[in-house]
Order: structure tokens, then C-alpha cells, then sequence
């Protein structure tokens, strides 16, 4: 029922194509990610027509309150969403990480809107211990455990096809000494993750972590490798700093590329800035998911061939060029920037639907662009990707 | 260019065909509102689908920061919004009432999130003279006058194919002596409306005025009949109380029917309940606008053949049953209750899309149902339509 095969190479690059029970998923191939079962203003339908061929869905939106329960009533995620292509879901490390670490140190995403997770001290509500992490929910200030045997069960009652083993995913900020301990946490969850999993309608990804730390992720890989995970995510943070983070990661994307098993998919969890997008498929990448396309559509960012712009700013008040004048997208093709800039400044949430539209159609043309490009083992045409973001 | 034509009746009710260089609009019709130039939570491209044939546009919106300017830069609101239908503009009027009486009373529809007009003294920002209106704007607080002379203009610059005279839409809770005052005014803008115009791809309509009166509303409706109009709006509100204020618009609805121009469109404004579409509809009203089926939308609540529910309410969380067993929109086609109720749960922008393109649904295909009982000239099926609101 699953298969991975690789089609083509180009250096490290490759193009393939991930067979699942519910369909095909080309690669290298981005996940837009539905959070809590809905993309954030755009349909299913419209975004498989414009190249989308698998979802991610977070299973700790789902897990505070239980709620995997009840899509698990519902016949699970395919049907509780009227959806029949490929989904995945994420373990919930990475927001736990969110809420403790993340959340004292402004690292990581979990919207400050949510209720304050901190003691009265300021400490961390987020405590890991062997067995898993407690936390306060920030939907509701519940106290809630998750251990890899809780987040597989949930996996497994959501019912995604593809499902994550748990995870610490470290801050940036930790020391060498704290990523070493937490990544063998993480190797042993990563096993009772998978001693967890029953359902053989599913397959899980380890997730090598290890910070940013050459020597921490190799072991990390070679560990998982070991293990008989169909595929792996590759997780938590690189660089201490913003600068170097994107060269850590490049980097360390060359080490897994030559750990990790050359003919399982990889999956570089959270990532999604196009320089990032072709940076690492051309290090090996097979598959990448990120909020990026409909989160900057909803702060009026639209992802462009010149560049990110933000339609809010008065230069756009008149202009009656498209969004993206290189773009093929229904919102470049029917709409000015001019009316764009107009819904985003008054909150219209039509504004965000043709954003959301534009992003998501943007990312996904660019991944056509660059398996295009592996697929004719083209340096010149992936160099014009490069530098140019096709123009 | 423009025309109305009736096609049949029965009884005081009646089908016919509004054109206009855009474009035709079946009657009776139901014209959805895009408060600032977009639908909230679905295209117009979609709304078309379903059945909506032209659109509202609120010129208040773009009035308080000359934002009518912009649009007329950009080609008017058919370019601005790329849309090839026809499109109507109101006065600002109502939305003035809203600020003022409104406000006070809590009669009015503004939004409660806006800024607070009211001065220290917690009076009325609204100042209603005999050239026009002042008010504060709500949006930033500016010092904004509406004349019949600066709506029309306005209006022209943004270039709708039907516009309305600028009037003062009075509060239920107004006196017999102020209505009769306020509506000799409202005659006098009603002409001096007329006099501004000067766009001839541009008709308008006269709006009758004179609250809970019969006698107010059948001079009004004489006085409006004498002038070139193109057709009229029904403005303003009616009975004094909830309970008894349908039972007075209706009754109005029968005075004006006898007074109004039989060949000229009227148009019911603000009015979009299912009951009163069909009610309205059957005392010869042609047009209706209303923003509760988007407005219900963003509240959880959808029109169903059994009567409105909130797909919020607990009791729907494990309902694997469509929104509308008698519904065949997509919303009701695709997804069950359960999804539903977790979207709204969530506030997530795609249920409001999904709750969004079912109401306006519904009332479009009641709009349908009502005109195919009226071609029929067939009672009962207006009765079942009464009775059943169509099972």
C-alpha cells in the first residue's frame, strides 16, 4: 500500500513519487498544513487544483481536548474532512516545544494570543520527563500529558496515513550537553513510537533531531536509520541565530543526506521559505510542510517572483499590476493590487482567501519548478531557480 | 439600457426582468451585499454559481476616507471588484441612522466594535441639518458630511448601474411629529438626489420613507411616484417593537403596493428573513438586500428548511447528518455537522466559508422556488412555500 520510488537524480537532488493508500504525492512536494482540519481560508478542492496532493493536520489541536475522539467517531480525518488524497499528522513535540522553551524565549510559533502558559514565577508550565511532558493547555489551562504512546494513539484515531514518532524538539538556544540528553530521550521515544503503532494502514517517520550539532544529528540519523520507520522528519531548530541558522541547517542537510537511507523519504518538518525549499531539495529533500502561504496571507504578505511584499503598505493603494506579474494564480490573473491592498487593509476576509490562494499556488508552482528541474538534471535551469525564483 | 419588465402574476406578487448594461436580475430577487466591495467569505464568482445576479455595494464604506476617489481611479467598482454584473449602490443614509438614533437606541446594525460616536455627554455625533448630515466617522473618529449632492457623487465615482437618493432613514422609535418633519426633508433630498445625477449609465431609485405610518408611507410613496425615478426602495424601519413590527411592514408592504408605479421595480432595503422574502414577495415587492446570510455566517448560524440552528451548540458535535437534509448546496453535499460545528467551535475562516455559501444559498434557491410559484400562478405552492419554508 506504501511505496516510495525515486524517478530521477540530479547531484543529491531526486524527484519520486510516495505511493499511500489514499494517493500519489510527488517529491520533492510541499504539505500545506491544515492545523485543526481546514486550511485557513481556502478549500481542499481549490488547493488539490492547484497542485496540493497531500494535507498535514496537527494532532495536538486535537489532542488537548480530546477531540481525536471524536473525528475517531467520525470514521476518522478522510471523512470527518470529505477528503480523499494522502494526509499526514505531526506528533504535537513541536508545539510543545511552543509552549515551554519556545514561549520563554519567543523561539518558537504558538500564537500569543493563547492564554499565558507560564507559572506564576514565569517558569515553564511545560515539564519533559521520561515518560513524556505535562503542560498546561493553552486552549484552556487543562493539564495535559502527552507520551509517544498517547500522541501514536491519537495518530491513530485522526488516522492519517502518515503519522510522526514523538519528539523532543530542542530550543536553538540549548547547550550541547542538553541536546545530547534530550536526543536520547528522543531515540527512545522514537522506539516506543513505533512499538505503539498498530494500525497497518498507517507508517510513521522517525524524526532525527540533534539542534545544530553536526555530530549530534549524524548519530541521530544513524540511529533512526536503524529503526524500520518508513521515512523520516527532520526537526527542531539549526542556528543559535536567525544569520546563521539557514547555513547551519544547509550544512547539516549535507551530513543526514549521506546518514539517512538514500532510498527512504525525508521530510524536513516546518520549512517552507522558497531559498529553503530549493536549498534543500537540491541537498535531498523529498518533503516539506509549513504554515508559511497561509500565515503571511493573513498579515498580507504575498510571496512574489520579486520577493515578499506586504499589500497593506500605501504604495499599492493605486497600482493595477497583479500581485505577481510572472504569476498564473486566479487571484494574479483576476485581481489588482490595488484591490488587494484594499480588503487587507479593512481585514476583508476575502483579502486572505485570495492571499491564501496566491501563497499556497506560489509554493506549490515553485516545487513543480524545481522537480521540473531534477527531472531534466538541469544545473542551469536549478541555478535560474536560485538565483531568480523563477522569473 | 435599462429596463423592467413584468413576465407574470399572481395575485399582487409578480416575476419580471431587470436590465441593466451589465446584465439581467431576475425578480423577485435577492441581492447579497459586499459591504466594502467583496463578500464576506466567498467570491463572486461562486455567489454567481448559486445564483446571485447582482451585488450591493455599501458607498458609506468608502466614503468616510474618500476611498470612492481610488476606486474611480482604478475604473469604478465593476473594474475595481472585475466583476461583469450589475451592481447597486446605497445612499450612506441608512448607515448613518446607525450612527445616530441607532446607536443610541441600539435600533441600528453598525457594528458595536466600532468607536464610540457619541460625544461626552454621551449625545448623538450625528447632526441632521437641512443640507445634509455630519456625523463622526466611526472608523477614525474624522468629521465627515453626507449631502444628497456628495452621495450621488460619490456614488457616480464608483459607478454601480443603480444608485439611491440620499435620505434620512428614521428610527422605529421616532415620533409621528418627527417622521412627518424628517420626511419632507427626505423629499427634498430625494429631488435635489435626482438634480446631482449625472451619469446617464447610472438609474435611480427614490427611497419611500415614513416609519410605522400608513398615512407618512402612502404620501411618501405619492411623492416619490411623481419624480423620474427608476424604481423605489422601501427604506427605514417599521413597527415600533419587534413583536409588532413585521405585521406593520407588511401592512405597509399593501399600502404602497396600491401607490407604488406598477412597472417600476421596488426594492424592500435591508430586508432578508425568509419569512418576509416570501411575504414581501407576495405583496409585490421586486428586491431585497440583506446581510444576514453572510452576517449569519460569521455567527454560527445557518437558515435551514427546519428553521435557523447554531452549528455551535454542543448537541451538533457528533451529527454526521448535512446542515440541510433539504439542501443541495456544497456545503450540505460535502461536509456533516460534526465538521461544521468544529469549525465554528474554532472560529476557522473556512467555516464561516462553508456556513457562508450555504445560507446564501439557501435564500437564493428560496428566491428561485418563490419566482417558479409565482410564474405557476399556483397557490398552493405559495402556501407550502409559506408554510414550510419549502421541504
Amino acid at each position: 500500500m506504501f511505496n516510495f520510488k525515486i524517478k530521477k537524480r540530479s547531484g543529491k537532488a531526486r524527484t519520486g513519487l510516495l505511493t499511500t493508500p489514499h494517493g500519489e504525492i510527488k517529491t520533492p512536494g510541499f504539505v500545506p498544513v491544515a492545523t485543526r482540519g481546514a486550511l485557513k481560508g481556502m478549500s481542499f478542492e481549490n488547493a488539490k487544483s492547484i497542485g496540493a496532493d497531500i494535507f498535514m493536520v496537527n494532532t495536538f489541536h486535537f489532542y488537548c481536548k480530546r477531540e481525536y475522539e471524536t473525528v475517531a467517531k467520525m470514521g476518522g480525518l478522510h471523512k470527518f474532512l470529505n477528503i480523499d488524497c494522502p494526509l499526514m499528522t505531526d506528533s504535537g513535540g513541536f508545539q510543545v516545544f511552543s509552549l515551554g522553551a519556545g514561549f520563554l524565549e519567543k523561539t518558537g510559533k504558538i500564537s500569543s494570543a493563547v492564554k499565558d502558559v507560564r507559572t506564576k514565577k514565569g517558569e515553564s508550565m511545560v515539564k519533559i520527563g521520561e515518560n513524556g511532558v505535562f503542560f498546561k493547555s493553552p486552549f484552556d489551562g487543562d493539564k495535559v500529558e502527552i507520551t509517544p504512546e498517547s500522541s501514536i494513539k491519537a495518530q491513530e484515531k485522526l488516522g492519517a496515513d502518515i503519522v510522526f514518532a514523538f519528539d523532543e524538539c530542542t530550543s536553538p538556544l540549548a547547550s550541547y550537553e542538553y541536546q545530547k540528553e534530550s536526543l536520547k530521550k528522543t531515540h527512545r521515544w522514537a522506539k516506543r513510537s513505533l512499538d505503539a503503532l498498530s494500525d497497518d494502514k498507517q507508517v510513521m517517520m522517525g524524526v532525527v533531531q540533534g539542534g545544530r550539532f553536526d555530530d549530534l544529528r549524524k548519530g541521530s540519523a544513524r540511529f533512526m536509520a536503524a529503526l524500520p520507520f518508513f521515512g523520516f522528519g527532520i526537526g527542531g531548530s539549526f542556528g543559535e541565530s536567525f544569520g546563521d541558522s539557514k547555513n547551519n541547517m544547509y550544512s547539516i542537510l549535507e551530513v543526514l543526506e549521506e546518514e539517512l537511507p538514500d532510498e527512504k523519504p525525508r521530510h524536513l518538518l516546518g520549512i517552507g521559505e522558497p531559498e529553503d525549499l530549493i536549498e534543500a531539495s537540491l541537498r535531498g529533500v523529498d518533503l516539506f510542510d509549513c504554515v508559511i502561504p497561509t500565515r503571511f496571507a493573513r498579515h498580507g504578505t504575498a510571496l512574489t517572483s520579486d520577493g515578499r511584499i506586504n499589500i497593506e503598505s500605501s504604495c499599492y493603494r493605486e497600482d493595477k499590476s497583479p500581485l505577481d506579474k510572472n504569476c498564473s494564480c486566479n487571484t494574479c490573473l483576476n485581481y489588482k493590487r490595488s484591490y488587494l491592498h484594499h480588503l487587507a487593509k479593512r481585514g476583508e476576509i476575502y483579502g486572505i482567501m485570495l492571499l491564501t490562494n496566491h501563497n499556497l499556488y506560489f509554493i506549490l508552482n515553485l516545487m513543480e519548478k524545481i522537480r521540473d528541474a531534477i527531472d531534466k538534471d538541469d544545473s542551469s535551469e536549478i541555478e535560474k531557480i536560485k538565483k531568480g525564483l523563477i522569473k
